[in-house]
C-alpha cells in the first residue's frame, strides 16, 4: 500500500456501539463492498489484548480487499499487527513522536480543527488531516463545530489531503461539493445504517458525481 | 541503563488514586530517595497525551536517580519517551509482540500468575517476571491469588528475575524469605504511605536483611 495512491473518498471510523451488524467484521466488510476507501479502527474501553485481537482481524479484511487500513490512537498496536497507519487527535500521542515511531513509510492521519492545528499536523509529518467536527454529533460532543469558512482556510493552506468528520451523512455531504476536499469520514452514517453496504455505496457514488 | 544490571528490590507502580502526595512527580521523588530501585509507571483512564506528559516527568526524574523507567502497558509511550522497558499484562499486548516492537535492549516485564505463563513469558522474551497477585488486594481483584508453591514452582522453572506483587507489604514480605525471589513490587505500601520515604527505606533495609 503506497501511501500517496490513499483514495480517501469514503474513510469509515468504526465504532461497536453503533454497528448495525453483530460483529465488526461483518460491518467493515459490508462497508468495504459498499466502497469504503480506507478502514480505522477506533476502540475504546477494551484491553490492549483485545484491541490487538480485533486488529488482526480486521487487518485480515481489509488486505483481503487491498484497503488502507489504518488504526486510531494506538500506535503499538498498528505496529504490532503491521496497519497501514495511525490516526491520532489533539489528545493522543504527538504527531511528531508517531512519525518518529512509525517511520516515513505508514501513513499518519492527525484530526485538526483550526488552521493552526493542521499546519502544525503536516509539518509534523502528517500524510492526511482529518477537519472537524463539521456538525454537532452524537460520537463527538466536546467542540465547536469547524466553519465551511475555516475549511477553505485549511484547504488553501494544506497540500496534504483533508477529510472532513463530525455529522457527515448523505443529508450534509453535499455541502462539501466545492471545498476541495479528498473524502468524507463517517461513522454512524454507514456504520449504524440498515444496509451498510447500500449507505457506503449512495455516499460513494453522491461524492463521486459532485467532483 | 544494561538490563543485566537492574536491581528489583524494591519495584514501585505507581497509582495517582492511592499516592499520599499531591502529584505523582513528588511520590515518584520520595519513593526513590527512600531507596525504591524500580518505578513503573502505570496511568489508567487518561489520555495518550496525559500518559505521555507524565511519563515525560517521571523519566526526568528517574534518569536523575539513574533508575530503571518502566512504562505499563502501552509500548507506543515507551518508545516516544524512551523508557527504559515496558511492562504487560495478560490482557495487553502479547510480550512476543512486544519484544519485538520494543527491540532487543529494552526491558520487558510480563505478569504471570500461573506456571505455564510464567514459561511462555520468557521464552517470548520477558526479562523479569512480575509474580502474582500473591494476596488479595484493592489494586486488582480479579483473579485467586498465587499460592506459595506456585511460586517456587515458578522460580524453580526460569531463570528470569522475579519480583512478587499483589499485597505485598510491611507485614506479608517476609514471608518470601527463602522463596529466592529478586524484589517486592509495591503499590500502596509505598505511594500511599504517609511518609513514602521512610515506608521505602524500611522495605528495603527489611528485604536485604533477609538475604
Amino acid at each position: 500500500m503506497k501511501k500517496c495512491d490513499v483514495d480517501y473518498t469514503l474513510y469509515l471510523c468504526t465504532d461497536r456501539d453503533l454497528m448495525s451488524t453483530d460483529t465488526l467484521e461483518e460491518a467493515v466488510t459490508q462497508a468495504i463492498e459498499g466502497g469504503c476507501t480506507v478502514i480505522q479502527l477506533r476502540e475504546k474501553d477494551c484491553s490492549s489484548l483485545d484491541f490487538y485481537r480485533t486488529a488482526l482481524n480486521i487487518r485480515e479484511i481489509t488486505r483481503k480487499y487491498h484497503i488502507p487500513f489504518i488504526i486510531n490512537d494506538r500506535v503499538d498496536i498498528a505496529l504490532a499487527v503491521d496497519a497501514d497507519g495511525v490516526h491520532v487527535g489533539q489528545s493522543d500521542l504527538p504527531a511528531k513522536e508517531v512519525r518518529r515511531i512509525l517511520g516515513p513509510d505508514k501513513i499518519l492521519g492527525v484530526s485538526a480543527a483550526r488552521l493552526n492545528e493542521a499546519k502544525k499536523a503536516v509539518e509534523d509529518g502528517a500524510d492526511y488531516l482529518g477537519v472537524g467536527a463539521m456538525f454537532p454529533t452524537g460520537t463527538k460532543t466536546d467542540a465547536r463545530p469547524v466553519t465551511m469558512e475555516e475549511l477553505k482556510e485549511i484547504r488553501r493552506a494544506v497540500k496534504a489531503p483533508i477529510v472532513v468528520i463530525g455529522g457527515i451523512n448523505l443529508n450534509t455531504m453535499d455541502q462539501f461539493k466545492d471545498t476541495g476536499i479528498d473524502g468524507l469520514a463517517v461513522v454512524s452514517a454507514v456504520i449504524a445504517a440498515d444496509d451498510i453496504k447500500e449507505a457506503a455505496k449512495e455516499m460513494v457514488r453522491r461524492f463521486r458525481e459532485n467532483g
